[in-house]
């Protein structure tokens, strides 16, 4: 076939950027198009000085019937509910949607209605597949609508999922301490963005329950366990700009299993797995920024009984842009490291 | 009583520049000598440039003899081992030693010798009160050696007591999940403390109940709860400078039990203490930076049977240096709050 | 006579929240009233939640009417122009108001005109004492309406003013390179505020003699050198929350004159001054954070002929709050450091 | 030709670390060896987390034998001194040689005298070719010796060489107010680079004439301008990893010039240029980082006759590895953008 052609609805926000990032040293792809509300009728440099002598696309207003004549892949990076919409209007006109909003994530109408309200197109909600490739890759290769994971179940789900599948820690209690960036707040200037504000301060958000993402993690960690779960889930902001960090306990399923089975299982699980590393020290979010690669451990605490799974992911890449790309590559038959070959930027 | 002279033995760390801080402005005692080992036979403003104009005092090398002969309070405030060895050559000879190192900080000398291994003195750790007024006021004021709480313990314990003490959450699972800014590992630098190793990344460390803070926060606790406890406790560094935010999950005692119970417990345990305030909203390091104030708070995850306590502290004042001049106050009996009635500077 | 009632009108931005910091603690003065537009009806606390179980007062919406009946003394930290018509509406209704904003500190009426429009009222100018005690403090002591200098301006002129004042360095050329934490902005958010905009990034603003502190600058230095002078002035923005960093370069008056006269005739010119240190490195932020100090310095390149001047301020306490705190000391006969003694909270 | 592989000695330092970043995504050499003296006998991943699962190469004890045997191109990025030595001790063994040290980047052997002392290996310095590819390209192509040039020359020569050879500006006075970030100090933890003595702060350092870079940035800017010129400059540390952020001020050489002509200058200058962006607004170094890219911006006082030239680099890349990749490019006749074609990570 010939080089696909990729747009971008929603390219002024900050997955919107990184999709561009990515998409831009991309070999097996061409960027076609831009669309954006706010900043159409500019031109990407003017938005992102960082593409500057780069990439001087234009941005346009949305309109799904050039949209659809001028693109085979479509990236959806609008608010939630409007991003639904756009990937319903584009599903049938062109060859591939990624849509990067939680809208479509969840496949029980009712759970998507109860955390996400009436605009769930609940009649698209069954072809979305979830686009972790790490648990739906074969399905992944056969897809026409993606509904690319959150960050947070991103991180959450690579990090307790061989241990669940495994049968190692029990399907409760499970708590799942987990800690943001600033960015997976977006780029709409805030008081909980504003650098005086979160700078040298850290504090939890959403604290009870009450966070979108829980649903989604229960419903792929429930899948992986063979029955469902619940997990108690709690947000944090830090001072940094990019970076999931998820520190989930759990109980082992046999207090006397040697400590190293733990780790066996994540590395036995991850063997082969392109973007997937275990590390032997706690993950740190420094390690992957700028990269589409996951860092998990475990460890055990003797004492009380407890399996401790961490993971560390840039929330922008693997979290967002760079899970999607990966998802398009595999779709489109492409190599599923095409494009996201980069090395994490430290220090 | 004439004004009480006070002295600081290593005073060229981060818990000793922050005791100055308090200790200039304090209405009721002087400063007499600091004393320090790589840094003696300079000023102190060579030393720490915040005092330059303000604070001109020399430091000197540690002798025990003019310590007893020139001071009746004394600050240990020396690296783990040497400031046992200090406080115990100083207590019989002065009015009032406080020590904040984690020497003396357990009362089973087994623990003591478990964690802290041979140089522990024991002999002197039945005569030290553990310094959270909090906990234990009518004692500190009676005190003469007063071992200071560590950072964690002081924001695990102010997060967790009220519950455990009135009965409302069960002695076990308890998770605590803690995050602290990169001052805790204080003033020397080291590969995990270089500004690119720890900038823009979050990890855990000590991960598995290897944390020498554990035994303390479960002396504490226990105590409280009236009976021996355990607690899964990972610490986490953030990329900031001050703070300690305390996440902890606890398990319900009664699942029926309305969510405003616990809040209400809270404030009930914290009604007219100077230093602890029950917040509202999710407790944030930012607003607690350099002030003597520990922001607890409560909320409840319904879908899993969860109560979250969470605090917030700066750890060199409420969680170091200010706590360490409050029990001085209670001991001295001088007004609780001298010297500490400091607000947070935020932004 | 009693002790003054002190009102803030804009108590809800950075600079309000500074000033209720020291009035808090200050031992002259009582906080009477706050007024905001924005947050008028709420109590302090949900808007700077560094103050609960501190300081617990209502915010109200403003009234010159009740202002002028409630307060002796009254802070108007409102934005640019708004300011100027409340200090105006009070100053002769109260004993003392001071203006933090820009609108009364150019003496001239076609500079306050050209660089601040047509909202500048003129009548006032006349009236008001230009803040900074360092220059102006016998005036100070008969003030009725300050005009509390720029955050900019504070750092320039006192690195710079003991130069020319002694006629060591030249009027021209004088560059001036200013660089400023991200408080200086506002409170309000934006998209030069937001903390993945800023953070681990530095840019220049305002390039090419456009910013407002401009002409504050050269009145001033103008002033100390006894004729008319033009400055080379570049604001930049760092990756930080608070303080002000100025490198200033000048010619030598006489290129023979050996480095050391620099340093002496700063160290000269601040005997006795209780908020300036002439420090012997180069000047940092970090060392006068939360401190109404400033640290100076002066370095020789004798390579190229150029004297380098540098200061060091808290923008918001120096640079705004404190220094206003100050002023108000002298102008009511108290103690000029009471409520001012604090020491920098570092690290 | 066969594939040139490529060795590094000093792989562990962070310059080491952004080469590997670069060149495990290079597509026309390999990396065969990595050398370091304190890490030797690890592993990459143990000493830099972000390589694990990417790149488990082996870290070997230096050996001139070894490297001339097994690499055809050779990065030495040693401490000054030690990297002059080696560089010297392969050049004439293996077909490259890319020196990042200070060391051969200065011509005039007793320029390099006075600023490096005996260490510099005067016979060497002649072979070398300067590695800024904007001022040396041809030279380059025919480079088996490169001197990679310094952060701050980089940045400093790419805004002004544009306007002194044009003869826009005169060659005195030149002031070069330049701001880094802590990574230029390299990875050994030091008082100087630990997390709380630089976050939030920022501060010049080696003021007055001293910094090692001045004699380079004045080689080739007087290169440029066709005559010996002399430039005062002043870095400083900014609390951020990565980024230079260079603010130059020069007097024009004509003051009735319209302002545009400078900026046409630098865009006539840099054209086809394909690292270098002349920018509308003040250049950021938050956009460039982790790119090779240099953003370049003038722009013009008219009140005081100042052209104000700014530039913003990351240190690391276009400041040190990324420029070395560069030049190795070019002279071993590979397309100058090979491996280098990445965006910057923003946010």
């Amino acid at each position: 076939m010939s080089r696909p052609r990729v747009a971008i609805v929603g390219a002024s926000g900050y997955t919107g950027a990184e999709l561009l990032r990515l998409l831009a040293a991309h070999p097996g792809v061409t960027i076609s198009a831009l669309y954006a509300a706010r900043s159409a009728g500019q031109r990407l440099p003017a938005v992102f000085p960082q593409f500057a002598g780069r990439l001087d696309l234009p941005i346009e207003a949305y309109d799904p019937e050039r949209v659809a004549r001028d693109a085979d892949v479509v990236f959806c990076a609008l608010p939630h509910g409007e991003s639904a919409a756009a990937a319903g209007a584009l599903v049938d006109r062109v060859r591939l949607v990624l849509d990067l909003s939680g809208d479509l994530r969840l496949h029980d109408p009712a759970e998507a209605r109860a955390w996400y309200g009436d605009q769930v197109p609940a009649a698209l909600l069954g072809r979305a597949v979830y686009g972790l490739p790490e648990l739906h890759r074969e399905r992944l290769r056969q897809a026409r609508l993606v509904a690319v994971p959150g960050c947070y179940p991103t991180a959450s789900v690579l990090a307790l999922a061989p241990l669940l599948g495994a049968g190692l820690v029990a399907r409760a209690p499970l708590v799942i301490d987990a800690k943001s960036g600033v960015s997976g707040a977006g780029r709409n200037p805030t008081a909980g963005t504003h650098f005086c504000e979160v700078g040298e301060g850290a504090r939890a958000y959403k604290v009870g329950g009450v966070h979108r993402h829980i649903p989604e993690i229960e419903q792929e960690l429930g899948g992986v366990a063979g029955a469902e779960l619940r997990v108690a889930f709690t947000p944090h902001l830090l001072p940094m700009t990019r970076g999931i960090l998820v520190t989930a306990y759990a109980t082992p399923t046999d207090a006397a299993r040697p400590a190293a089975a733990y780790a066996e299982a994540l590395r036995a699980r991850y063997e082969g797995e392109p973007f997937v590393t275990v590390v032997d020290g706690p993950p740190d979010t420094a390690h992957v920024r700028g990269s589409n690669r996951a860092h998990v451990a475990v460890a055990v605490d003797g004492r009380v009984g407890q399996v401790i799974a961490m993971s560390a992911i840039d929330n922008l890449t693997k979290g967002a842009s760079g899970q999607a790309v990966q998802c398009m590559n595999l779709a489109l038959g492409l190599p599923e490291t095409a494009g996201l070959d980069l090395l994490g930027v430290f220090p």
